[in-house]
């Protein structure tokens, strides 16, 4: 008997997802690389979740997040309490395994799912393992949606916006034309929409192929504990619930998001320091004569003037401590994606690219 | 546009997974309908929890669990550190969860998978989610698998030890004859392990399609956080690692996990009074001349004469705000399936399941 014939046939030529580096906890890095918040949880969301630490940990979780999505309701969706109720919410270890999830209750082996390139590496991925037939789009040279896009056939679509790498949300008008030509589900994956000022969740009630994911991992500082959303219509929802793991959060991560929704007015106040840092790192690039994406996310892409340049630049970095994100397919050689940090780190990040710039380019 | 339709057409005949009742956290209830742990954490693994709850939780988790792996191999697999090292181990969100990734890593929808009724009831259905033949073989009227089990043929093979319900182990040598004849993956699902003294670990480097799975939901007192385990020859954890999702395990699950073992011969401690209190119940209820199963677990199966006074004692349990595991499928009505809780709960048990045999039976 040989392991490898037990291997899933279709597997066969299957990339696995490649993680952003993880660099040693011990050592003192700057890590620009994996669009995590640069601030950690406020103190006294920290001190709710450690009064929670009890006897409930021998207990199951509570396998709806009733209380979550209940405070979903009240504290983060409010301006939308007429069009989202309880039962057009879903919770899931992650936004990764929301997308699992809809694979699950959505998609036969050999169905099409279309997504873009570059976005993020997740789909694809995810898709392989479902068996789907991935109709992979490339936006245009400035990283927008092309023409012709509401032409587009498949069982599901998935649009990221902000869009990772670029940071540029899917205007709603893009997506409304989508929605009503699509014969599909279109997944539209908000992970960064709280810095964001667009958002297609009013869409929902218009459009009931329409689902809007969310996550804690960005907008508040969790993404040690796992948290995705996803909101669409309730028959969705029912789908996805009948077919995802009975126990899919753990029950401190169920604590940790509830803590964080009930002091969400302090993360509103995190998410404009972060967006005013971005701009200030936008325009310290831009003095340098830098092209930067306009960002809608905690994170911004740069283009050096070639790969070779970008390559100096993420070295220098990483020589000062520094870890940004740099690509290795074709078209995106020439960029680099730098997460926000915190005030005093993007300082050192500027002066870095500084000295880098006056090093390297001409 | 009918969201119907677009549910995946494989799942038309689909039935979710039942949970056990979940009863009102705000009531007191005497909960021994789900298997976990009746004891609480101990208080220094409850503190190092706490201690963890820090700046870390805005950090994306370590992807492979590597801690905690290193914690299994010197404090919880130390009689095998000869056969088990750091690649023969990996870590799920719960053990519904390393059952999925198993699926996701070789099963092809069409592939049969084997599994034994009565057992665990999430085996069938993620076994419908990735479109597996499930060829289900009934266990004999002493819920022990019937011979011939060794002639069976399929890609995978799940047998839960302890079995769920009945509580039984499987013995070695029948784990061993089947593993030499048959042609894929033998699972062994040792959820209830830590209470019984038999285990397939030793057969591990033996049979390189062997799998052995366990779980910090019962004898860790960690339902809530969703640690799963398995074992198995390199090459089967190498596949998993490629298709599992990438940040599986939160943060804090890790910590929880990683806290217990460090204090684990505390846990030894508590498993030899649950076993203890397992032998008390059990003979309570012989003396009320009821049959119950030896158990290796953390609960005992108990036959009623009758379905009909199955429910009374059921119903008069609830009555008494005892949650017991009463079960719908016809060869189990006559069952009640009954957790071990702590002494005194066990003491109101036993006089219910007294009071209530001097009105029903004869």
């Amino acid at each position: 008997l040989d392991i490898s014939d037990l291997k899933r046939k279709s597997l066969l030529n299957y990339k696995p997802y490649t993680y952003g580096e993880q660099p040693d906890p011990n050592e003192k890095w700057i890590k620009l690389n994996t669009n995590e918040n640069a601030y950690q949880p406020p103190q006294i969301v920290l001190d709710e979740i450690k009064a929670a630490v009890n006897e409930k940990l021998r207990l199951y979780p509570d396998p709806t997040c009733l209380e979550l999505r209940k405070l979903l309701l009240s504290k983060y969706f409010v301006q939308y309490n007429e069009m989202i109720k309880l039962d057009n919410l879903i919770v899931a270890n992650g936004s990764d395994e929301v997308i699992d999830i809809l694979f699950k209750a959505f998609i036969d082996s050999g169905d099409i799912v279309v997504f873009f390139n570059p976005s993020y590496g997740m789909y694809p991925v995810v898709a392989d393992l479902y068996g789907a037939k991935s109709q992979i789009i490339e936006l245009t040279d400035r990283f927008e949606i092309p023409e012709g896009i509401d032409q587009v056939k498949g069982k599901m679509m998935i649009i990221c916006s902000p869009n990772n790498p670029s940071g540029m949300s899917v205007p709603n008008s893009i997506i409304e034309s989508i929605c009503k030509k699509f014969p599909g589900l279109v997944v539209v994956d908000e992970a960064y929409e709280d810095f964001s000022s667009t958002t297609a969740i009013s869409l929902i009630s218009k459009y009931k192929n329409l689902a809007v994911m969310r996550t804690f991992s960005k907008g508040f500082c969790l993404a040690s504990e796992r948290i995705g959303i996803l909101v669409a219509n309730s028959q969705i929802v029912q789908f996805m619930m009948d077919v995802k793991l009975p126990y899919n959060v753990s029950y401190l991560s169920q604590v940790s998001a509830n803590a964080s929704l009930k002091h969400i007015e302090i993360f509103k106040e995190m998410h404009k320091e972060i967006i005013a840092e971005r701009a200030k790192v936008t325009n310290g690039m831009r003095k340098l004569k830098l092209e930067v994406l306009p960002s809608d996310a905690n994170f911004i892409l740069v283009k050096l003037p070639s790969a070779e340049i970008a390559m100096k630049f993420f070295t220098e970095c990483k020589v000062n401590k520094i870890l940004i994100r740099q690509y290795n397919k074709k078209e995106l050689l020439p960029y680099l994606r730098i997460s926000i940090g915190k005030p005093e780190e993007n300082v050192i990040l500027l002066k870095v690219f500084q000295e880098t710039a006056k090093k390297v380019m001409k």
